[in-house]
Parts: structure tokens; C-alpha cells; sequence
């Protein structure tokens, strides 16, 4: 869609999926890292997180500061940046476990430069070795990823039965992919390295 | 006008828009960087701010830290020292995002020692990539910059429709830019880098 | 069993068992340590965790740093490399001092190189000098631990009169150990160093 | 007067002015650096500051910290030594941004080794470029400096209109200095830098 | 006695007497020492402690950090090496100053290498300078060591008077020592330095 | 007095006077510095203290931080070594900031190895320039050092009206000295350096 394609243009941004008051909405996870020469040091959390959100974004981190190497991303550029994790808008209050596959997914396509798929958006809870956890409000999701433009969207193995309950013209226009391991999700929602080559010609 | 041009006639002060008690308002944003020789370090916030206002200035300070150097500003000034942001006035508590485009002003104009121009004032949420979010209270905000003598105003593009609620009259007196990067805001803002060489001069 | 499996198939992650509203459940401690390289250090607590689990696994960490040595596991690692503790799920609040034991086979699993043994489930407060004291709910976590197939229970060595009031025919197809030092729980629940030489292979 | 004779007697200390529960009050800034070789750094406030007034201190201090060397301050002891401001009596809460420009004199004062003038007192906030701001209880504190022997008051240029309701026989004996830039405050309440070599002789 | 003398058989863990809800009991205070090779740094304190029981442990702490070295203790170990003090059980909060004495004993014990003798059992507020200062429940307290076993009770000087209400047939079991230096407390609760040496052989 | 004579007999203590809930008291405050091997670092307050009390103890070492060399003190102690002061007893709340001319005095005696004198008990706020500052209670704390066998009481200046509630019989059987600068105290206060030598010799 054009406003997920504009939002990730850049590597660092993840398109996610949450249940809110009124139904489910997209949601974009940010990550930055700052300038070694800018002096930044430690992990910045932003957009009104709750304590879990907060937690969440923890885990992704040591996610990858413990098996980042293994993925062949650059972990010694989380030393000397400061990270900062920001889920907009702003002022809107947000909690719950099941950004964690986006958080990881914008911290790896920074570290990565590769920028996330504009079509594909995803839900699921991390656990500290990758596991992808069931969530709950699987239909909105499904739904708010339909409304926005959506084509492909990820969700954990576990909650393969709630799609059960979506619409069959909407899964007919959807792809869903069905993941366990947080690799699965980059495997999937980071363009191929090439295309950064692509991009900076 | 004679307040806004005494205000940031130097280095580090922009000119904001807030929605009040009893309506808009002008406000300004001042930053300041610590002598290195004075030793102090990290990030001070004051002016009786909000948690959202807070994380719109780690956002503000976040984004130059991580996009500084593209925009070429001096981003190894951030590491050597102490930045503060202060809202006056002092004593009232004021919270939201609409500021963050501010913040980010007022820390480019001290970076690059471009002072922001007098009659320009402006409103938006930043993100951590820069992007422009929409705000609320355009109505009031752009009364609050017409009667401050204010001659431009930037709001985000998306904030567009809302000038549908704005007097003709208030609108035939300002000249109104709607931005959807905060680079835009920048370019608008900032007065042209040989300003400060003639200032020098 | 499958899940318990997968869950420990790699080192840092151990079986523990909880009481829950509703009766017993199996629960996973997730240890991870932060690549040297990614500049990470101290301890980082996820999980909903109450303040007295908090506390169990500073002294899970404690223990360790003072007598890891004779245990012949590389404390060194630990200051280097920031240490994460995690309890998924990541919503659910947890307490309570009987992840103890879990926390330092965890912990001690990931400084080995050892996985824990998938049919083994634990419970047991542990003591700054390794002790094992008694928990409760000893009939609800041995329900537990058969239901999701879990074939060997360590239990504190105080907590073996509570086994009167598991029911037999669940008795008869557990093998449970009562112990009384944190090294016994290691012993019994660590895959020998041979296995892990042999995934290497 | 004898009192802010006696407290003014040493670089470091300022007299500010008050409203309290029964009109006004005049009140004292003190300020100190550690001796280096005491290894103590840092910002130290006390006096039961409310949340108003710690951040003025901030405020001046980061004033001195980016424009100290302007001013010929040697701000390279700002990084040596530890900062400590506190305003008796220290049992009595005190809050509000008014004692700005006294914390910015008193902090003035110990750097540059010039008492403050006995006969001078003061009240304004100051903004973090130095600009002294408006004030509330202008005819209190005008009458408390009276009362205290006080013959010079700075007051901020806003505040002007609000000497029409000081009564004239107090005016008359006071000279009062409306001011729109600190530096206007230090030049007023600091005494010569030829009197500090005349104490030193 | 068995529980005390297994508890007791490492150095750092002495003896103490508590008043609970349904009259005393003996508790343990367990102190550890990280490896230096692990990075731990500083004092960590669990088992759910008050308030007035953590400041305790400061003062045990920092009373061996000033007259440690008068007590041939190696206090450069404190340097290098993290601080643990914890007070099973973990889940049972605990508060008061009584535990003083066994905090500095634990911490005594653990750098010198003496394990605490197992028959005795210790109450006693301590001071900073190492005085022992009286404390409440010394009724209870004797009743509870002498149900646990114990055959040597310490208690402060000045609660000698209250041995009056303590029945005369415990009191006849027990050999009680009234104390007002903490440094008696040493003498009398660790076991000789010769005994270390027996154990080492 | 005993009591105060032993309390005293280390340089470290100083007597100081307080108001509780049935009269007056006198109270001991305790200084220690660790040693330099020990790694301690920072100031360490205990004794359930107030947060006005907790300022004051900040305020007497800032006043030595920033005046001790001028006292001839080795304020470079300060530096390598933990401070900890300590207001027995550790259960009893205690605040105000009438004990500054206390902490104060047990802290130079201290750092000076000179120990306060046995027969000297004193009371009053103490200001960052080191002024001494009137506090309440006087009648209550001469009566209660009067009781406790003090024959020299020292109070602020400004206290001296408050004497006349003072019975005459008590007055008659004590020294009072009226002080305004916290070294006047210092003098009265502590034993001359000559003293210690004649103990050590
Ligand atoms: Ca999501
Ligand atoms: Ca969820
Ligand atoms: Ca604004
Ligand atoms: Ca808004
Ligand atoms: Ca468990
Ligand atoms: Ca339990
Ligand atoms: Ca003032
Ligand atoms: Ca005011
Ligand atoms: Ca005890
Ligand atoms: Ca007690
Ligand atoms: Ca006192
Ligand atoms: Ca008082």
C-alpha cells in the first residue's frame, strides 16, 4: 500500500498488526540507531509502551545481542549506537506481547539495511530463543492487514486455527504464513539483500 | 513580530503552536549544549514536561543522533555535550506530541547555528524516521500564529483537511505548508546558512 | 514430550513447574547471554515477574558468580556478556520462589553448553549457598508435569511427605528425585557434556 | 542590611525575594564547589526544592554551562567539581521558576569569585538563553526587600506595570532595575571584579 | 544441632533469632562473594527485606569496610568482588534491626574464611562503629533457639534484664553471652581460624 | 557522661540534642569513612532519616567538600573513600534539620582523627556557607542533656531568646554557648589534636 511502502522505505521499520478499541489497525514499529560519533549508548523505548511492549522490545533486543552473529548481523554496531525503539503515534498508550516479531523485525532490517516488504505485516510474541508465541485477535488482525493493503501477513504456528474464524474472501486475498521461529518471520518480511545493492546503484 | 524575532534571534530557539484552556497559543522551544570543557553530559528536559512531550524530545534528539550526519550537522557535538530542551513558561505543565517538529527545530538550528527565521511557527508529531504525523487544533493554532504576527505556518500534510475550519481571513494573512518529512520543516525553518556568515561578518 | 522438546533443544532453557489459578502448569526459564561484542552487561529480568521471582533469580545469578567455579562453569562469561532471564509468557504476571531451581539450571545449562533434559520438570526455592527449600503446590505440579509428559520431577527433599497426596497411578509413571543442594538438581537435569560434543560432531 | 550583609559576605551566595503564606519574604541562594581533590561532581540540590524550582536550577546551571565562557566564567570548574545549590531554611518547602535568577547570580557569583552587592535583591525565571521572564507577587516581594533594608531590586521588564501597585513611599526608597537578559542581573548584583582583588590584598 | 550444623558448614552463614507473628525463630543469613573473574560489583540484599532491615545490612557492610582491616579481614575482596547478603525464606518478608549482629557475622565469616559455629545463635542491633544495641522479643528469641537446638545464645547488654522473663529451665540449657561490641560477637560466634585449616588438611 | 564518654571515645561520633514525642533526647550521629581497599564509594545514610535530614547530611558534607580544606581537613578522604553516616537507633524515624551542626561535627571529627569532646552535646541547622541556623525545641534538649550529664551545650545564635524558658537551676548547672558559624562549633566541639596524640602515644 502506498503508505506502508512509503513508511518502509527506509530499513528499521516493520509493519505490525494490533487489536485496538474499535477493531484492529496497522501499526509501525521504528528502530534507529544512533551515530557512533553522537556519543548514544543504551536502548530507548517510545510511543507510550506499557510494561509488557516495554519487556517485548527487551527481548527482541537480546534476541539478536545473543543470536544476531548466528544471522550474520552486524551485534558490534549495538555497542557503540544507541538504540531507540519507537511504535507511532505518539500519545496513543499501547501494551501487549505480540509486537515482539515486528520490534525484532525493524532492529534486524536496520542492522541488516535491508528495508522490510511494504505488503507484508505480521503478529506474534517472541520468546528469548526466537520461539514465535500464540496471540490473541487473530480476525482483526487479518482484517485491519485486508483494509490497509495488505498481501502477506505472518502469524504465529499456534494460531493457526483462528483463522477459522476470518472471512474467506479475505483470506482469499490474503497469504498467510503460519511461523514458529522469529527467523522464519526475517526470512520473510525483509527484502533480499540484493535489493539494497539495487537501491544504493 | 518583535517577541518572536527577539526570541530566537539566536541559535537554538523555535517557535511553536499549542492548544491551550482557552485556545492556541505560541510557544517557544530553546535548547542549549554544554561547553565540553564544563563536563556535562546526556539529556536534560525542562519546562514542567509531560511523558509524551519527554519521549517527542528523545524522538527530536533520536532522529538527528541517527539522520544528523545525512543533514550534515555536527552530530560528535551531541557526544562531547550536555544537551538541554526547555519549554517555557517554567511553572506550566504542558504534554502532547504537536511539539516534536519544534524540538527537532530547535536542536538543528543550535547544531548548525542557523538561527530558525522570526515568522515562521509550526506543528507536528515527528517520528523516528522523520515523518511528519498529524497534530490536533489547527483551527486554534493557526489563530494563536495569525495574532502572534506569525507570517508562515508548517503543518503536517495530513492536517491538510483541517484548514477547511480556519477564517478566510486568517488564511489569506499566512502562508501555509503542509509537510509530510521533517527535513521539509528544516529547509522552511531554518534561516539560509550564509545568514550566519553575515551575522559573523 | 514435543514441546518440552523443542523448548530445550538448545542450552538456557529449563522445565520448571507452577501453580496457576486453575491447578498446575509447565513453565519455561529462557537464559540468554549477549554476544561480547554487542557491548551488553548486567541482568535483564523479563516476564511479568513479581518482586520475590526477581529476587530468585539475582540469587540463581549469585550463586553461580560464587560458586560457578567449582562447578566448572566459565564465569567469565559472565561479565563480559550481559545475562537475560525471560518467563513467557510474556502477559501473564508471575511470583513466587520456586523457580529457583529452574532459574539456576537455566542459567547453568546456557554457561555449560549442556541443554536440560527434555523429560525432566522441576520446582524448588533455591538459597544463596545452593541449598534446595521447600515450595508449594506438590500435587498440582506433579498433575502438571504428567500431563504434558514429563516422565522425572525433582522436588525439594522437604516437600517429600507432600507426595502422600499425589494420586498413585500419576506416581507410578513419574520418577521423582527429593533433593537438597542445587548441584543434585544439575546432575539430574543437565544432558551430559558428551551430548553436547556429540551435536557438535 | 546587616543580615544580607553578613550572608553576601562570601562569592556564592544571592538574596532573591518570596511570596509566602503571609506576603513576602526575602531568601537566600547559596551555592558551593567540592574541592576537586574531594572527588564529589555532580548537580546537589537541597532545601525542599518542589519539582518548579529544581528545574530553574537546571536551567541556570546549563545557562552557565553553554554561555559561561561568554561571560568569562571559568566553567572548566563546573566539570572538576561538584555542584551544590541550597536555599534555607531547610525544613521549608519552596517551589516555583521565580528564584531563577538568584540561583543563576548565586552560581555567577562563586564562579567568578564576586560577592554579590548586600543591597540588592532579586526575582525573575529565566529561560535557558538567559531571558529573565514574568513573575507573580511583584508588590510582596517589593515590600519584603523594603522591610529587609534591601535599597536595589531587579524585577523582569514584564513585571513593570506591576509597580503600580507598590505604594509610592516604598518606591521611593527603592531603586528598581527592570531587566530583560540575566546578564543585565549579574552586571547589577555582582560586586566589581576590582573589589574581590581588594579583599584579596 | 542437624539443620543449623548443615547450614552453618560454609563460611557465610550465621545464625539468627527473629520474633515472627506466632512467637521467634531461628533464621539464616547466607552472604556470598562473586568470583572476581565475573564482573559482579556492588551490594545486592533479598528476602522480601524492609526497609530498616536493608539499612542493617549497609551498616554490617560498612562497618567492616572502616574496621575491617583492624580485624585482619581481607576487605580488598569487597573491592572486586560483588556483595550478596540474602535472608531465606524468599517469599516471607522480614524487617527490623535485630539481625544486625548476624549480618556482620555472615559477612565476617564469608571473608575470613571461619564458618559460624552451629550451636550458636545471635540477636543485636549494631551500630556503626561496631556497638551492640539493644532489641525487643529476647523472650521469644531464647525460646526459639532453645526449641532449634542451640546452645549459646548472644543478646545485647542491655537486654540482660530482660533474661528475668525467660523461663529458668531454658535458661539453664542455654549459656547466654550479653554483649555490647560486635567485635565479641566475632570472638564468640566464628569458629577459631585453626579450625579452617583442620578443614583444609 | 558513661554512656556519651564510650559513644564519643572514636573520632567519628558527635552528641547532638532532638525533640521526640515525650521531651527531648540526645541522639548520636556516626560517621565512617571505608577503607580505600574496599572499594566503597558515594555517601551512605541510614537510621530511618527524613527526607529534610537526608539534605542535611548532604549539606555537611558539601560544606567539607567545599571549606574542609580551609579547616585544614584531608578532604581528599572524600574521595577515595565511602562515607556513611549512620543516626542510631535504626527502627526510630527521625527528621529535621536541627542535627546539620551535628553531622557536621561528626564528620570533621572524622576526617580530623579528633575525637568529639564527651561533655559536649549541640544542636542546629547548618547552611551550605556554613552558617548555624535556629531550630526548635531549645527548652526540651537542654533539659534532656542536662539529664543525659552534658555540661556544654552548644545552640544557634539566633536561640538564644529561648533560653529564658529554661529553668534557671538547669541553666546554672550548665555551659551554653551561642554560635552563628559552623566552625565555632568545631572548636567548642572536638578534642584538641593534641589529644590524640597523647592516646596514641
Ligand atoms: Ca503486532
Ligand atoms: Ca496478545
Ligand atoms: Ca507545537
Ligand atoms: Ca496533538
Ligand atoms: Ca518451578
Ligand atoms: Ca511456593
Ligand atoms: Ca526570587
Ligand atoms: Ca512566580
Ligand atoms: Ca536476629
Ligand atoms: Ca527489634
Ligand atoms: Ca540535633
Ligand atoms: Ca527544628
Amino acid at each position: 500500500t502506498p503508505e506502508t511502502a512509503e513508511r518502509t522505505s527506509v530499513p528499521g521499520v516493520a509493519t505490525g498488526l494490533a487489536v485496538t478499541g474499535t477493531g484492529g489497525d496497522v501499526l509501525f514499529v521504528e528502530a534507529s540507531l544512533a551515530d557512533p560519533e553522537s556519543g548514544a549508548g543504551g536502548l530507548t523505548l517510545t510511543g507510550q509502551l506499557g510494561d509488557v511492549m516495554k519487556e517485548s522490545a527487551q527481548i527482541a533486543l537480546s534476541y539478536l545481542r545473543s543470536r544476531g552473529a548466528e544471522l550474520e548481523l552486524p551485534v558490534g554496531d549495538l555497542k557503540e549506537r544507541g538504540v531507540h525503539l519507537h511504535v507511532p503515534a505518539g500519545a496513543i498508550p499501547k501494551d501487549g506481547p505480540s509486537a515482539g516479531v515486528t520490534m525484532t523485525t525493524a532492529l534486524a532490517s536496520l542492522l541488516s539495511g535491508r528495508p522490510a516488504r511494504a505488503d507484508v505485516a505480521m503478529t506474534g510474541e517472541v520468546s528469548l530463543t526466537g520461539r514465535v508465541l500464540p496471540i490473541g485477535g487473530v480476525k482483526q488482525k487479518l482484517l485491519a492487514a485486508h483494509r490497509a493493503g495488505i498481501t502477506t501477513v505472518l502469524i504465529p504456528s499456534r494460531n493457526e486455527p483462528d483463522l477459522d474464524d476470518v472471512p474467506q474472501d479475505v483470506l482469499d486475498q490474503l497469504t498467510v504464513h503460519a511461523v514458529s521461529d522469529v527467523r522464519e518471520v526475517l526470512d520473510l518480511a525483509l527484502s533480499p539483500a540484493e535489493a539494497r545493492e539495487r537501491l544504493a546503484a
